[in-house]
């Protein structure tokens, strides 16, 4: 179990792979491009529903959940929106199963053919403008703010754990306004929220931009995105949320009478963030020996290992754990004794190294003389002998600062990789080599980002909303450029 | 929106299908058999979730998550399951649309058809046994104790909102052990602890019992389960705890080394409850006004509603309620304040009468004069008025005894119409009149338990686990019987 991982710098994508699994986090499923989400795994991602679902009850939304089945018709409705998922809509188009013939043999019954297929869905649009039609009447039924939490499934054909999987669990908010402004707002709210929790709670700074039209989501009039540079230089898309204007309001005919007494056609937002969310933890965060969580979303934050040799020294140095435990608890610290004895002190060491453990307490039979732990963090690998009546405040103050240390890394990271570019020459190389976010002037056509796609991988992650405006002239093309753009190779 | 509910006395299944709809909580989805839950309906359910799985935790149990897709095969390994689920299973064959030859139609791409076809997942044994096979190799690996949250898919032909849908939402538990003992101990552990949540929180009494050969769940060697009766005399399977012995750990070879060096096959439990919870709620209480809510699982548990005449008034009566409300906040009451001006306090009377919403509190400018409120009670329709520094007290009694009321009114009723039955003439006359919990003598054959319930459309809902041994002989056949069964009619 605890062979050392692949080397990120030598093969960063081996490195990930194992990682996952190692860590006890996910696993490929027999249905290939699913996966299977452990419990450790499940545990952090049931602290980012959490810490999510709070903010956007904070911010007055409400759940609620939509079929899981869609009739094909339905996805049709919306042109650019069923020409951005047909090609990856699992259909199901049979009801029944039956004995085939031979008394042996289960097989699809033929007479069991559904009149309309029904998609699983890839995103719920179109389920949910058809039901707000009957929603929606007058203005008095404006806002609507609806999330649901959920699965959804886009076929995959290079699927990676977490990252891109056929079946994901997401959120995805949908809500309806009377005004364009409103709607406008919204889409903007939730970006910026998005933001501060990947900031605040699972350590990582982004890039907030504008999708491009290329880029921009099946349906969407603008697409906003949230950004993230990993240690290998690539981008990661985190979060995207989209103004839709009225697009499913008359593709679904939503009306609503204004306060004015006039008939007019709803404006949307649409809103998600997936367990991709996961990806981006485990490769921002982690090093060579495994992974490495933030406090905030640590399932456990400390972990307890008892040292001895006979059973009488087990019970007396487990008693004084159970202890320090209990104390860590009621300060609201999540603490694990880990005092299972057909399991060997190195063998649980590497265990908790390998899934990212914030801190490590350490005591045995000369601690208890000495009245004295042994704390180790798992970020710095520093580690420390001290009095044991000072233990709650340094966990603590360790806590804090192993949650600032992680975000100020991943910032320098992303300073030190992000760039100014001016010519297509050294784009080229910095984008066969380190990557990185590349600022760079772009004429503002499809064909201009899909040729520097094509020669470099490189995509337009976003137009940055934090950006300036600035005369330049497209890296690519010579055409003039009223501001730069982030270019990057992305996952 | 407030025109008066079908009486129940009347037609029973047009007020709940009336209900359910006007008090906000479940559409029917265009999908036939499937719903849409509204937002008020899912915060009841989040309410439910969020105590379930606090109890699941505190039990030693971890949540994870599995595929929603199915290999067919997969289905198949356990006989006795596959025959269960095949008549229900929706088929995924493709993988993808495209735009029809006319240009315009999108269809099914039959270049995308699967080799495999893959299920939608009616219940997750399958998928998961498969999994534990290579999760458990030794004792050390043992036990594991998994659950998820999720949705499920078991077609349906005649669909009813919460009750039975196509898709619904659940629960399942799916523990593995090393001894048949303990595995026995879990899954009535887990009986034990639904009957509790029940009991404590939905208000509900139930009888626990172990489910008919005939009636016992496809791949398991003994189903426990719960059983209410409802207002009209009818049923409801509640939840059910399966003890699977080792049936899935050989149909998906599942072995571990014991503590004697000795491979064995695994033991396995499962269990699950699902939305149709709320359907029950829904029978259980309510009343020819609408829904009625056990306080303990109400999103809102107090509604403040104002009345005024000037906007002077309006603005003197709502700063006043604002703070009450913010008064029973800190006490933990839910609170909603309903200041909207565009709808008339009797219209939000209707509203949240229809909505069960525990308590109302009303208050106007004379109120303000007198210091007093007027308060309603949605059990009882007790409505007084009372000094308003008396409302805290008077409303977490209140709270306290709607729950108490509810779950008192809930066991007279079970109680008046649970009866011992001799005979199979008084039998056929109950259950052709008002139904209720029969308990007989049967036989202990299914061509008894068939006969019965092809004359009398009753079902044997349990052999209750605490009743006696009883000689005596059974109601149908007359031959020798050694316990009475529970018989009624069911959803």
């Amino acid at each position: 179990m605890h062979t050392p991982l692949p080397i990120r710098s030598s093969n960063f994508s081996a490195w990930y792979n194992e990682l996952v699994v190692r860590a006890d986090l996910a696993e490929n499923a027999p249905v290939r491009g699913c996966m299977i989400i452990k419990p450790y795994g499940y545990a952090i991602w049931e602290k980012l529903q959490n810490i999510l679902d709070k903010a956007f009850k904070e911010t007055g939304h409400v759940n609620g959940y939509f079929p899981l089945l869609i009739p094909k018709s339905f996805l049709s409705r919306e042109a650019s929106h069923v020409e951005g998922f047909a090609k990856e809509c699992a259909v199901v188009t049979h009801y029944r199963l039956k004995i085939a013939e031979n008394g042996r043999d289960i097989v699809v019954d033929p007479a069991a053919q559904l009149e309309e297929e029904l998609i699983v869905r890839p995103t719920s649009e179109a389920i949910i403008w058809s039901t707000y039609k009957n929603w929606i009447q007058s203005y008095r039924d404006l806002p609507i703010l609806l999330n649901q939490w959920c699965n959804v499934v886009r076929w995959e054909m290079r699927p990676r754990l977490f990252l891109r999987t056929t079946e994901f669990l997401w959120q995805e908010g949908h809500t309806a306004h009377a005004t364009q402004t409103e709607a406008e707002a919204e889409a903007l709210q939730m970006l910026h929220l998005y933001e501060g929790i990947i900031r605040d709670y699972i350590a990582i700074p982004v890039i907030k931009g504008i999708k491009t039209a290329h880029e921009r989501f099946a349906g969407a009039e603008m697409t906003y995105t949230i950004e993230v540079l990993l240690q290998d230089g690539k981008a990661l898309q985190l979060g995207t949320s989209h103004y839709l204007g009225q697009r499913f309001a008359k593709a679904f005919d939503v009306t609503f009478t204004n306060q004015a007494g006039l008939r007019e056609y709803v404006w949307g937002t649409s809103w998600g963030i997936t367990t991709r969310l996961m990806g981006a933890l485990i490769m921002m965060h982690s090093d060579d020996d495994g992974l490495v969580l933030p406090p905030k979303i640590a399932p456990i934050q400390v972990v307890i290992i008892p040292i001895y040799k006979t059973e009488a020294e087990r019970s007396l140095v487990v008693a004084q754990m159970s202890l320090l435990q209990a104390v860590l608890i009621t300060k609201g610290i999540s603490v694990k004794l880990d005092d299972r004895d057909t399991r060997k002190p190195g063998y649980k060491f590497a265990e908790y190294e390998q899934k990212g453990v914030p801190i490590r307490i350490v005591l045995g039979p000369t601690d208890l003389q000495n009245k004295t732990v042994e704390l180790a963090r798992r970020d710095t690998k520093e580690k420390i002998t001290i009095a044991m009546d000072g233990l709650v405040e340094q966990v603590m103050g360790w806590l804090e600062e192993i949650q600032e240390n992680l975000y100020r890394r991943a910032l320098a990271l992303q300073q030190q990789h992000t760039l100014f570019v001016e010519d297509y020459t050294t784009f080229k190389t910095l984008m066969a080599g380190k990557g990185g976010f590349l600022f760079a002037h772009w004429d503002g056509t499809t064909a201009t980002e899909e040729k520097i796609k094509a020669e470099t991988k490189a995509t337009i992650r976003c137009i940055p909303l934090d950006g300036e405006e600035e005369r330049g002239s497209c890296i690519y093309s010579g055409k003039p450029s009223k501001r730069r753009v982030v270019f990057a190779r992305a996952y």
